[in-house]
């Protein structure tokens, strides 16, 4: 109502013949695309040759939802009155039959989502008008293609879709239509659509139109107005169309946001050989070479070239790829036009200071800019351009740092195959490499299936002939994609490209049998739904079976070395790791952690080599005196400093933070009756008292039971051991003259007095292993993990004892939400899909709650002790949103796993960069 | 040291002679009893015949512990000017061989800790000095009888207790020297000890001082002044004896408080038969009754009185009992003396306006009070006289109520047994009914017996011949006590009347053999250890077996009555109860509750009449469609709204909290084979499908699990059937002229969202019944427990939704606290032994831990929605120093079990009282 009330209220932004009612900085109103229409058509910089047009706002999409699919009163005015400057600077009248004004509408939210939404082309054509086209342009076939193609256009997005009207037959009457063209071709034994003559496409404008009535009960509208206002209310319903809330969904782009509707004089690209269509980057987006890089398809229109029917050709040399080296370059083919946009893409990189994403038309020989905006770029290509960009000036260090996505560095760290297997193995299909990295996985050939199995949790890779906005969720869940047409501006490179997917396209020479799920490969082997394919999207190769994959070697990667220079002479808080044995911690410290944050001490009872030590701790929980606990304990001694001393080596003059015995002591009993019996028999005690023993240690909610520091009241015995090892191990190395720092860290405390009855022991067994190893001093911290609710808000007395804290993100989420991890399966995905929380609260520190008792601990602690150590160590410290909150309280650093440890770095940079141009 | 470096600090108070340095506000320096001396002697309106003496501070107590067990300096000098003073006022010299003055020591803390400290009698007595006091007195068996306890005292206390020795032979030198004594009377053929010559006794001082020599290897000091420095040092050493310590930590005194020690002239009451010692009391302890009581013994020390070994006369007629109906009262055996103290007992009651608990000395004619504090009382006469009191307007109300502590009224609510159940049974003993109630429970003859049997979950009845402060450990943990000796001012009853435990005292009828574990009645029947027998301690009745235990009726009590009256015109906060069906309900509302805070609907599948809805919830959970287990929830409808219609008919007027299904699943699925089978039967369900579902059930941790509300998401149709079922009742009773006042509680939330998500159904539901029953409104409140971490942080947007929070504490503590409250069995009691909690937190809400999430919650909800109604529902609503906790929140109401609602009740008035007092 507001909107409403308002007199003269803006709806329609105009460009065009060199001015603009908007700009770039108004992309929130006028969505990316309208925003940057304006920018290139009015900035006194640019005016670039932009088709004349307008920009309805988001504002009158949000103003649509509120009021029942109605729009605005005094819109339909200012639509009408953008129309008449457009038809001033294009000479043509919309409707006039002599000489007809066609226009395009498409769609334009705040960021783009490509494909998600309609488009409307040609509209203005109708029986009558057709005929001035024809008489303008002389072009009676390329009349009645425009024409066909609106009706096409118009019964699909604006009657079916936006109709909500159930697809007919089943099919959709896009396919049903593209059924009836395929007859055609069949029928007059031409392959092309361009080889269609006049006449056939008049006849079928006019099949078209039957068949419109036929399935959809309506007629096409003959008046240009009406087919104008029901393109515009179609891209708005599109909004809200299923594809479209699905990408919002993995994108999180908010639903308030809506999107604006662009209206544009058409221009057409196919008009003949000298018209053409192309997409550009301005620099390469698979890679990050400053070479200006794009496609183009002669004699076709913007969406030809997008759904990657025909094999696009490449703009100049330096675009040229396996498929597209013998095609003919833009730059041979049209060198005037090519200069001129070539200029044209130089301005714009320099005005908007980053790669951009260009859309443009060659109407006869005429250059026209269809779309410019932020080029999407994979990991390896964001990090390379913006080290470029920072060395060649055009961006400061900061905008470097900023440039690149947390997440998307994992693309560098992406596994690669082992070189020398690759070798062994041929390839079973090579096509164009999209997304780089490798995957393994078993084929699936449908979108949906690719969910379904992705569910089960099997690794899958989608297998399409092209894929369609339909197939994202299946893309979203598959390890890689591979279509067999397309290019890499095909709507499968460019999804893929912006979520660093491993991507093979254009892999022509397998044939694809989708409703039989079989690929069969040039040689003719066959492969079915769930065949094991490995593929390389580096290079477009695909491999029979499971190759072996690798980690690749990060700092071979000279623009990831210049790019962390930067972070870390930017970044204030420290990235520690999480890691439990010293090839861990090496690995950890060669992507850049600056200690160990988190090493478990109960990790040597598992996996390799575990055996001894497993048997020992088996002792000492099933002894029933404590002289037996004891003695058990001397024995298992030896190997807890043994384990210890080996991750203090290798992290010689690094911390690292030892964790005190962790879980409950049940997790350690072997659970099945042959173990047990192996048991009874090793340590020669009864089955009987076993199992009465085993029965007392059961609990109905380990995660609240007795654990971490409870175990170390109950058996202050253990906590006695651990701490000697952990001294004595760290003494022996210094008198090895390295530098062991050590951290002894207490788990789930509750308050002060567990740290104290701790520390007593600590205390106590620091002077005789002083004493032991006839040394002065051994540096070490001790402290507690802050993973009780309860312990955040005592954090002021705890840290009267505690020397550091580190926040145990896992369990102080369990335990803030009342979630076991072990047990949301049954009800979080559900909480996700209805809303009922924006995310996983166990991938993403939920800031508002959770997040207010770090704070709160983070802040009474340091009241008590101002220079009080604090970190964390839950999985959290991966997660580049965590990160940067951890940074806001001033945290000392944040510890996670070692392949996370460089995108820690990455947001530990931004944060602090993004601290800097706060504005409070 | 700031104790030391203060020039001439008063470390010695004096007292005497009508006038004293202190006076009774001064406990905290004085202890309670060195501060109740100085009044009694000192205050003008009081002025009563006190022995002369003088009090050394608890300060000193502290000074002593902080500085390796040394003084003050100052302190001797201020000894010496005192017992100057002391000898001025008795014209008798210490040490002086011709007339001495004798001195006893005696401790005092801040709160009378009765037993638990030690005394030294007669200090001052040497070879020399006992035959001044012979001449003096012409009495030599009495000097001699008198230095013989002070040798045997002295031995015992001061130099192997306070001299921190292993007990001489492993019994200890009193239990030595007490043997000799009983060969010596053996040998004399004599049965009392007063029956002793004055040669004998004479002998045995020498005995004794070779029996101390000899296993103490020490010798018995001749120097008075020797001897009271020894026996202050043994009261300070005292204060961290064994016992004391027990004491502290049952009854919560801090270690830091410290004992006071005072010194007074020796008045005897055991100089023949003109003297006498008593207690008395200034009312009844044990009824209330407003009438003088109190017992003495003729020619004897205090010491004889409270050990219970000889049994005490009556002081008059309202103080006889069976037992002692016989024997001369004081009134009649020295009426003038008589007269004196009924005066004095008036003059202090009207001065202190409290009930107050006398020892008195009869030297030769001459009364002298020896102390006053304000007397114990069980709950029974806690509110007689807080009510009688009040009435005879020596108190105001709010005195009265602050005069009874809450869990006092828990005496009052004790169970009886059916008195037609008590006819048809014979008594097997009969003694005097110490502590009243009723107990049912398995002998035990050793108070570490007591506390073993216990530890298992046993109910126990402790039994002995007499206890002693060694016991009280485990007269704490017995269900009842009964001895064979001891009358009512005994240790037992004053023990058991302080902490309103069942006990019967003097039950000469039965002998004990606690070395053969073994009782034997009067009629000779043998009872053992682990015999059930029933007590009554009210009548003094013990029973063989189990006798029913039933529930008193409250109301007819008339103190309780008008107590109550005078609560419920002072407290602000609400009661309400948990109560699952009309029984309790009606049962609670009896009791005074408001309403029902707590309707637990799954309920109705546990217990008698459960079977049939029980297999229908049996058959929802095991249904695999949404359509199986509408059907299921269909049929189950009709039970949950005769269920929650029967509660909120007998609740008309009042709000009924209805909490919709709280537990997860698999607490309905039957878990043993046999019963799985019958059900695999019932419901026409393989068993392998039924495995299956019950495995998906399972969770790691339910209590973090699928429970709560994440069921009324993952399951809206289960949140409409409870919510249909509670409004269709609701409608229904208003149909029929009731007032029903529901209020709809979603349990287990974590945020808002789930809150909007559970408001839809039941905002649908609500307009569906209308429209049903054709009306056109039914009041309902719909709001939400607050038991989640984090839904306490999130109070501010959950009170856009909720009209009512109802904090869920025990889930609270739970998850603040990461205890899971099934297996804080292995850590909790040591927790509390190691005093790393102050007490259980499941008990007494941690205030300042989950307390501070609560106020937060508190705030915040109450700053969206100021009108937010807010209460708690965990077990703490009846727990006394919890209410007045959330008294102090400002909340609305409590609930908690309908027993313990007059105590709620009780401690919300004392709340009320205490924020009208408070200074800040």
């Amino acid at each position: 109502m507001a909107t409403q009330s308002k007199k003269q209220e803006k709806h329609v932004y105009f460009f065009g013949g060199g001015k603009a009612d908007g700009n770039e900085s108004m992309k929130n109103l006028l969505g990316g695309k309208g925003a940057n229409l304006a920018e290139m058509a009015g900035h006194p910089d640019l005016k670039l040759p932009v088709p004349p047009g307008f920009t309805i706002t988001t504002e009158v999409c949000t103003y649509y939802y509120q009021h029942k699919k109605t729009y605005p009163k005094t819109l339909n005015s200012q639509i009408k009155d953008s129309v008449k400057q457009i038809e001033k600077l294009m000479g043509k009248k919309f409707g006039n039959v002599k000489d007809p004004l066609l226009l395009s509408v498409r769609s334009g939210a705040r960021r783009s989502m490509p494909g998600m939404m309609d488009t409307v082309l040609n509209i203005g054509l109708n029986d009558e008008t057709v005929k001035g086209l024809i008489k303008v342009t002389g072009d009676e076939r390329f009349a009645y293609d425009a024409y066909r193609r609106l009706v096409m256009m118009y019964a699909d997005v604006v009657i079916e879709k936006a109709g909500g009207l159930e697809p007919a037959k089943g099919i959709g009457i896009r396919r049903i239509m593209d059924e009836k063209l395929s007859e055609l071709k069949k029928e007059k034994g031409v392959e092309l659509d361009t080889e269609i003559e006049a006449k056939d496409l008049k006849k079928l404008v006019k099949e078209f139109k039957a068949l419109t009535k036929k399935y959809l009960k309506q007629e096409f509208p003959e008046n240009p107005w009406d087919q104008l206002m029901g393109g515009v209310g179609a891209v708005f319903a599109s909004w809200n169309g299923k594809r479209a809330i699905e990408y919002r969904k993995i994108e999180r782009i908010p639903e308030e946001w809506g999107t604006a509707v662009n209206v544009q004089a058409m221009v057409f690209g196919n008009m003949g050989d000298s018209s053409c269509t192309g997409v550009a980057f301005t620099r390469n987006p698979g890679n990050g070479d400053n070479h200006f890089y794009g496609e183009y398809l002669v004699n076709a229109q913007g969406e030809d070239v997008v759904a990657g029917i025909r094999t696009p050709a490449p703009i100049n040399n330096a675009s040229k790829n396996d498929h597209s080296k013998k095609l003919i370059t833009l730059e041979k083919l049209m060198p005037a036009q090519y200069k001129e946009l070539d200029e044209f893409q130089k301005r714009l990189e320099s005005h908007y200071k980053d790669m951009q994403d260009i859309e443009f038309t060659i109407e006869k020989g005429k250059l026209y800019m269809l779309q410019c905006r932020v080029g999407k770029r994979n990991g390896v290509a964001a990090v390379k351009m913006a080290t470029d960009m920072y060395k060649e000036k055009l961006i400061t260090a900061d905008e470097a740092i900023m440039r690149v996505g947390p997440n998307q560095l994992v693309e560098l760290l992406l596994p690669m195959f082992d070189h020398m297997e690759e070798l062994k193995n041929k390839p079973i299909a090579k096509g164009l490499p999209a997304g780089p990295g490798a995957a393994v996985g078993r084929l699936v050939f449908e979108s949906s299936d690719a969910v379904e199995w992705a569910s089960r949790g099997e690794k899958v890779i989608l297998v399409r002939e092209e894929t369609s906005p339909e197939d994202v969720d299946g893309m979203h869940k598959a390890q890689a994609i591979i279509t067999s047409k397309g290019g890499m501006t095909s709507h499968a490179a460019l999804v893929a490209r912006g979520w660093g997917k491993c991507c093979i396209v254009g892999c022509s020479e397998i044939e694809i049998r989708e409703h039989e799920k079989l690929l069969i490969t040039k040689e003719g082997k066959k492969f079915h739904e769930g065949d094991w394919v490995s593929l390389n999207g580096t290079s477009g190769l695909m491999y029979e079976g499971v190759l072996e994959l690798i980690a690749t070697d990060l700092n071979k990667n000279k623009s990831y070395r210049s790019l962390m220079k930067l972070v870390d002479k930017t970044k204030v808080l420290g990235v520690r790791t999480n890691a439990d044995n010293p090839k861990d911690a090496l690995q950890a410290a060669y992507f850049g952690a600056e200690g160990i944050g988190l090493f478990r001490t109960e990790h040597m009872f598992y996996g390799e080599g575990s055996e001894k030590p497993l048997f020992l701790l088996r002792k000492m929980i099933m002894s029933d005196t404590l002289e037996e606990r004891k003695s058990a304990l001397d024995e298992l001694f030896k190997f807890v400093k043994k384990d210890i001393k080996a991750t203090l080596e290798v992290m010689d003059g690094k911390p690292v933070t030892i964790r005190l015995l962790d879980p409950p002591l049940h997790e350690f009993v072997p659970h099945d009756k042959e173990k047990l019996m192996a048991l009874s028999k090793e340590l020669g005690v009864s089955m009987s008292i076993l199992n009465r023993r085993i029965l007392a240690l059961h609990e109905n909610n380990p995660m609240l039971g007795h654990r971490g520091v409870r175990l170390g009241v109950s058996y202050p015995e253990i906590t006695e051991m651990q701490v000697r090892a952990i001294l004595e191990a760290a003494g022996e190395l210094i008198k090895d003259g390295k530098h062991a720092m050590p951290e002894i860290m207490v788990p789930v405390t509750m308050g002060k007095h567990e740290l104290q009855h701790q520390k007593v022991i600590v205390d106590r067994v620091y002077l005789e292993v002083l004493k032991k190893l006839k040394l002065k001093k051994i540096a070490y911290l001790y402290g507690t993990m802050i993973e009780i609710p309860r312990a955040a808000l005592k954090a002021d007395s705890m840290a009267e004892v505690a020397d550091f804290f580190s926040f145990g993100t896992n369990d102080l989420t369990q335990m803030s939400f009342g979630f076991s991890r072990d047990d949301i399966g049954g009800f979080l995905p559900q909480y996700l899909d209805l809303k009922l929380l924006p995310d996983d609260p166990f991938v993403t520190i939920d800031q508002s709650g959770v997040g207010e008792l770090i704070k709160i601990g983070v802040e009474r602690g340091r009241k008590t002790k101002p220079q009080l150590e604090v970190g964390i160590c839950g999985e959290h410290g991966g997660d580049a949103e965590s990160v940067k909150f951890c940074h806001r309280l001033g945290m000392n650093y944040v510890s996670c796993s070692p392949y996370r440890v460089p995108i820690a770095r990455l947001a530990a940079a931004q944060a602090a960069i993004e601290d800097k141009t706060a504005t409070f």
